[in-house]
Order: structure tokens, then sequence, then C-alpha cells
């Protein structure tokens, strides 16, 4: 053993060089600082030193608004979705139903729920299928064809561990080599872009339009596409985020219908982000499969060949529950051949977390009216929708207040992504630190607030553009407060 | 549009040919069959036809050998691990301990355990930090410690979704390019193989023995490293399952000695499969990590620098939950910079499944004697270790009785993998399907007996040799006389 080397054999230098390039801010290095000031109060107030230490911080909690994780900030899960998960953890409380109904506060149709379930899946316990259970499967497709009105397949459900796990499947099959590109918006959830990068595949990025509220304009698109394909790019499909992450931006039908003719033109796949379908505001939630299979209705034979993906999740809407990781897609106009290598690339890792399969099913076939379960469900629902535009709206009334912060009416989703303008003098102080601008901010914001939200490079902006998303997600008024005290001070600062 | 291209956007020519290329017959062509029989045979139950028609298949039930999924096959749920979840589902469930104890058979230790992680974690319903909850990885890391008697760094334990999931976050890290490669067992878990198909690296074989039982044979890895070296490969790591998977086989101290001092010597990276570490029926487990540590302090300076892997799961041994998707990897030995970048790919997916975060906590912190639901845990643990055993015998008694097959004692894990002999006949037939003579002989079991298995050509096996493997998990023994029945008369067909 005498020529042992004593190098390490993985180094920064000889790792997978696209996973390095990878980028995602959402949990990056001001999550992380959020964390260590987190576990710092915590100890504090866990283990009080002797003797007594004062918090040298100057904030008393860390809010989370850098990811939208609302039961992370205190938003109550459902209580007939939990109802229901706790019997089928532990379904022996089933012999007991007298009990749960008389003094546990369950009703009848949770049992009975949870009965249906476990009686189609056995034990949550053991792998489904790896596209997940046929028979939650199939309710989700019954879930679509209410939305929609058009008939789905429940064959072109695919269950998944949250709409993450979805994309980076379609995005495996999708980028064959590294001249394989994808249309994505700029700005955009981070996902997309660190995906392509640990595929060496292209980003081919379109701007988002600020001015019209960050609407998605066709020639835009078009510009985008065929530049891309000036490179020797060979695009494969536009993605597409509506209601829009970080922008919270909701698309018109004309936009919609635009994206998948203009998809049908030069054969794209069109995948859909529409993980915040129940989180609109303003207007009303359209989906892709609806625009697509009425345009298909009304022009015989024109739109038959489009390959359209859309992706849902448990963890955003009113659910919430991120923490149990489920999601689904839906593929439509798929090629068979293709659909089976995408059963085979998820089956090697066997199935997604069977009670987030669960969570899926019970988002998409809720209570109804006239149930046991509806008046609570409804009420708690409702209160966590209503208190989403609540918060929405104070932060929003907020920004309009602060010096040089521009920002549009909360449209959907969760998020606000205010543009910003920085002084000269704090730019200067950010490019001597090696920091972006926003960058900058946001990290002199945490440490100010214990704030944390993500800079607008995070999800890509125009040049010369700076913003930050903050999640509306974190309970009461208190905490909008802190930014624009911040705010104030900073600007004196570097005016 | 009257120049709309007609054709897909995605067909089996231009998707990834690295998914192309990737193998999975764990949930091939045998289980996509097998889950159509059972499908039928339900539909069969719960449709009856009118007029009534009868079963036409020669079987009444399909038993799913392929997979180690213990709960599907009749497994139940360890008591307190569900308890515990459940509350964790529900907590409302703990303002009424009394009912929980008085008359729903929840024990007080069940109680306070789930009031701690609901204390740690806050709700199962926010996302956890990307490596898992803190509080669950410190208990991991006082089993670790206890286990091995050396101490252990939480901020070195990964939560997981699955020992899967850890896998391919390592494998993403370590293959660099097409010239990387890892060294991995024949006969093997094919996620190995799969997985580096999809990163289009290097597979660097190296069999197993099988006249030993399946040992490691240290010249038979430098060989295969040296054949890698003389191709061009850049080998990065040593790929270790034991318990084997296929094979069984319980690695002796001194084979794991020796792959530690050649990985050293080599500047390999060390990743050790040990989820069948609790399901051991002859010698004991000792951790690669222990090993390492001893190795280390007998030999100052001679090992410091080698980097394990340790990969654990909450689907294998006694607790069989597969359905949750939970596991953990430790690292020992990894560089800062490269443990940054492990941190930050999996961030992209944003975490593992918070519940089953938690059943990796009450797996690895099971109730102590004098714990009020001790009793029962054990006797529910001893129970499954039990059956195991007599049932990995009474196959392994058949096997042993039944014309050109060979099999060893089982030794460990949850499978059997004996040689078959096919006659000649049979391999013409196969031939002229089109079939690998295992496949063809799987396919014959299946379509004769519902029973699934995987052919060894699913693994890997030497050429010329030929096995199958099952798992010892479905209850009774009805199903091993299907078998042998079967078996009796393929040869009789063929002979």
């Amino acid at each position: 053993m005498s020529s042992t080397p004593r190098l390490k054999a993985l180094n920064i230098d000889n790792i997978n060089p696209h996973v390095k390039a990878a980028k995602y801010a959402v949990r990056g290095e001001l999550a992380i600082k959020s964390e260590e000031y987190r576990a710092q109060l915590r100890k504090l107030k866990d283990e009080p030193p002797t003797p007594p230490a004062e918090n040298k911080l100057p904030f008393d909690t860390v809010i989370s608004a850098n990811i939208g994780n609302p039961q992370q900030l205190d938003q109550k899960p459902i209580t007939f979705f939990r109802q229901v998960l706790s019997l089928l953890e532990y379904p022996n409380l089933l012999d007991h139903s007298d009990v749960l109904l008389q003094h546990l506060d369950y009703k009848q149709d949770a049992v009975d729920r949870a009965r249906w379930l476990i009686k189609e899946i056995g034990s949550v316990g053991a792998y489904s299928q790896s596209t997940g259970v046929p028979a939650i499967r199939k309710s989700v497709a019954r879930y679509i064809e209410k939305r929609d009105g058009f008939p789905a397949d429940f064959n072109n459900i695919y269950l998944s561990a949250g709409a993450s796990s979805g994309v980076n499947t379609l995005m495996h099959i999708m980028c064959a080599n590294d001249k394989s590109g994808i249309l994505v918006p700029i700005p955009q959830y981070p996902l997309y872009t660190a995906t392509l990068s640990v595929l060496n595949a292209r980003c081919c990025p379109y701007y988002l339009d600020e001015s019209t509220g960050w609407g998605t304009d066709l020639e835009t698109v078009r510009k985008s596409y065929e530049d891309a394909k000036k490179d020797g790019t060979d695009v494969r499909a536009i993605v597409i985020i509506n209601p829009g992450n970080p922008t919270g931006a909701s698309l018109p039908r004309s936009d919609i219908e635009n994206i998948i003719k203009f998809a049908a033109e030069n054969q794209l796949v069109v995948m859909a982000d529409e993980v915040y379908q129940t989180n609109v505001f303003i207007g009303e939630f359209i989906s892709f499969k609806k625009v697509l299979r009425e345009l298909q209705r009304d022009n015989p034979g024109t739109y038959d060949h489009v390959e359209l993906a859309s992706l849902h999740s448990i963890s955003k809407g009113m659910v919430g529950e991120c923490g149990h990781r489920g999601g689904y897609f839906e593929l439509v106009g798929f090629d068979k051949e293709v659909q089976e290598q995408i059963y085979k690339f998820i089956s090697i890792m066997l199935c997604p977390p069977v009670t987030g399969q669960c969570c899926v099913e019970l988002m998409i076939n809720p209570p109804q009216e006239g149930d046991p379960s509806y008046e609570l469900y409804y009420k708690e629902y409702k209160g966590i929708e209503d208190g989403l535009k609540v918060r929405a709206t104070a932060l929003y009334e907020a920004f309009k207040e602060m010096e040089g912060v521009d920002i549009g009416e909360p449209q959907g989703s969760m998020y606000l992504f205010p543009t910003i303008t920085i002084p000269e003098k704090a730019q200067q102080v950010a490019k001597e630190k090696g920091k972006n601008a926003d960058e900058f901010y946001c990290l002199e914001l945490l440490d100010a607030t214990g704030i944390c939200v993500v800079p607008g490079s995070g999800f890509g902006q125009k040049p010369g553009t700076l913003h930050f998303r903050t999640t509306f997600l974190a309970p009461g008024t208190e905490w909008v407060g802190r930014i624009t005290k911040f705010h104030k001070e900073f600007m004196d600062q570097y005016r």
C-alpha cells in the first residue's frame, strides 16, 4: 500500500459538470442562510445558554417566503384529507368506526373513502404500479373530463412524486442529445433550466412581457424559436407555466390558442405546467387540454397530431400538501412507443409515494355538497383561498407604495414578482461583493428582517431589470411591515 | 396552416437514446403481463359477466414474486409504525389521547413519538429541508453509531425517496462523461445498469462467484478494473450489494476489507447498497462503515482518504414500507464541495416524502424493551423474520428437488436465485420466439401458474448460465407447489 494515492476520488473538478452547471436558487445560498438563522433562534429557545444570552439577530422569526410551502407557514391541512390519510396509515381504526364518528370528529364519508381506497390499493406500504394506482388514475381522468368537458383516458395519466418528478421524466425522454432544446419562458421556475443543465440540453428562452402583466407574446416566442433553429438547436417542446411562476400571470384563452397553433405548426410538444390551476384571482383557469380539444373539434384534422403534457400537483392550490409529494401528468397525442419508454423510465424508481397518490385522489375528488364532510371542507378551502387573496392584496398595496418598486395586480399562483430599482451606490457595493444587485438586496433583506425571498436572477429576467419573488403565504401582515421598513432604510442608505 | 406537418414531435427514433437503451426487467414485460392477468381475474370477480363466464386462466391468483414488495403479498405493517404515522397525518387525534389509549389500542410511546416528531417537523404536509428533517437525520446518526461503535455526523446523512433515489443522486454526481465507469457486480439489481445507461456512462461488470455462494472474488474485481482502464474508462466507484440482490449472499468481513483496500489503492468511491442489512439468515451483517473505521483506526493515515456511501431503505428488512418511499445514505470521507453539489442536485426535487422520512426514523429507532409498544413490536418483527426464513427454506427445499435446478442455501435478503438447466428443445423454441431461454421459461411459468419471477438475464449472468430470481415473500407454500408442478411439466415437454 506504499503507493496509495491520498487524493479524493471525487472533487469539484471531476464530478459531473452538468450537475455543477445547474442553478436552483429557490433553495440556494439565501435559503441555506435562512435555515441557519432559524436553527440559531431555535437553539436559543430550546437550550437557553448560561448565563442567559440575548438574541443577537435583529428579528425573532424567520419567514420563508422563498418557496410555496404553505404548511410550513402555518396553513392548516384540510381535515377531510388528513382524516382519510390517517385511516389509510392505520386501517385498524376502521374496525372502530363508532369511536371515530362519535368521539373523534370523523365523518362517514371519510370512513367510506378510506375503505374504498384500501380496497383499491391494498396497503399504502406496498409499491403500486409505476404509473400509479389504476383506481386513482381513473379518478383523475374523471376530474379532467368534468373540468374540460372532454373525455380523458386513465391510461394516459401518470401519477408522480410532485410535478417536479413529472417534469424530470418528460425532459429525460425529450432531450436526445446536446442539440435538443426546449422553449422556456423567462422568468421561469428554475426546475426547467436546472433539469436542462443536468441533461446537457439547451434552454431556448422566450421573455414574458412585463408591460402586459407578464403576457406570452407569440412574436417573441417565434423569434426565440427561430434563433434557436439558426443555432442548430433541435427544438423539441415549449414549456408554459399557467398560472405563472414566478410571475403569477393567468393566461387568456387567446394566448393558449396561439401557443397550441404555434406548436402544431412547428411540431413541438406542449408542456403545460398547470400546478396553480386553482390559484386564480382574476378571470378563470382554462386548461391547455380543453383548448386543444376545442381546436381539434372545430378544425377537423388540423390539430390531431399535437402532443400535450399537462402537469398538476398536490403541493399548490388550497391543498398545499407539499411534503406528501404527489402529482400527475396527462399525456395527449403521444406516440404509444414513446409512452412505453416513459413507463420504463419511471419504473426504474418503482413508484411515486402511495400516500401522495391518495392525496391526489382526495384533491381532485373532494367532498361534494350534501356529503357529511362538505361543510367543513368548504369552510377550510374557502378560508385558505380568501386568506391568500387578502395577503396578496396587502403585499401588493405595500409594494405599490415603495420607492422604485413596480408591481402589477395579483392574478394568480402564490407569488408576487415586483420590479425593484436599486440605487447606483448599492449596485457598486453588490459588484464589490461579487453579487448580482438583486441578490445583494435579498441578502440584506434576510439579514435585516429574517425574511427569505428569491432574487429575480434565480428565475431569469430581461437584462437591465431587477426583481424578487415572494410568496404571499406567511400569515398576518406584520412581516409586510418588516419589508417596508427595510426597503426604506436600504434606499436611504444607498440613494 | 396549409403546411402543417402531421408527424409526431416525439417518436421512438428521436427520443433520448440512453433512456431507450436502459433495461429494467423487474417491472418489464413479465410484470406488465402479470398485472394484466391480475386485472382480468379481478374483473371476473368484481363484474361477473352475464351469462356467467368461467375463468379461462389456469390459475386463480397472480403471485408477484418479481419484486420485493412484502405488503402487496399480505405482510402486515408493524403496528407501532402505522400508529405513529396515523397521528402525524391527523394530529387532532393527539387532543384525544385518552380515546386513543383506552379504545383504539394506541400505547403512550406511540403518542409521545408522534408528539416529538410533530414538534421537530411541523406538518408532514410541508416540504422539509432537501436533505431531510434534521432531527430525523440526527436519529439516523445515533443508529449508525450504535450499530458500528463509531461516531456518525448527521450532516453526512441524506434522507431519500427509497434507496433508488439515493443511487440515482450519487451516480448523477459521479458520472462526469461517457468515459466514466462504475464497477457493478453481476448479477446485480438492475437499477445500477439502468441508471448508468440513462447517464450514458459505462458499466464495468465484475462477476460474482456462484461456486462460493456468490462470493466477491478480489482477483475478478481487479481484472475487471484493469480491463476497464485498458478501454480508456475512468473508473469512479465500485458498487457492492450486501446482502446480495438478486443473489442473497451475505459477505464475510474479509471480502469487505479487501474491497475497501482495493478502493483505497485505486481511488474508487465505495458504494455499499446495504438495504438488506437486517435480512441475514447465516452469519451477521457487518457494515462497510464499521470495517472502514476499523481499518482507519488500525492503520493510521492509510485509509483516511477513502470515500464511502452507504445506502439503506425502509422498503426491505422486516419493515417493508415500500410504498412510503423512504431511505437514507451516509457519506463518509466525501469532499465538502462535492457534498454541496449533492445538496443542490437533490434540492431541485425539493425533498423526499416526509412520511417516508418519518418511517425511516421509526425503523431505526423502534420501541425498546420496557416501552409499552415493545412486546407487540417484537412479536410482529419476529413473526415476519421467522416467516421469511420458513418460506425461504421451503422454497430452497423445493428447488433442490427439481430436475436441473441448482441452488445454494438461503443466506439473506429476500431472494433466491437458482440456476436452471433448460433442455435444448426449449432453447430452440425460445430462439424462434426471439426470447432468451430463461425469459421463455419465466413467461411459460407465468402463463401456466400466475407466478411472476424475473429471468436471470434481467440481472446479468455469466454467459452460458441461466437463472431466475424469486422473492420468498408470498404467504403459504401452495404456490411453491405450483412451481414444482410447472417445472416438471416443462421438463417433460421439452426434455
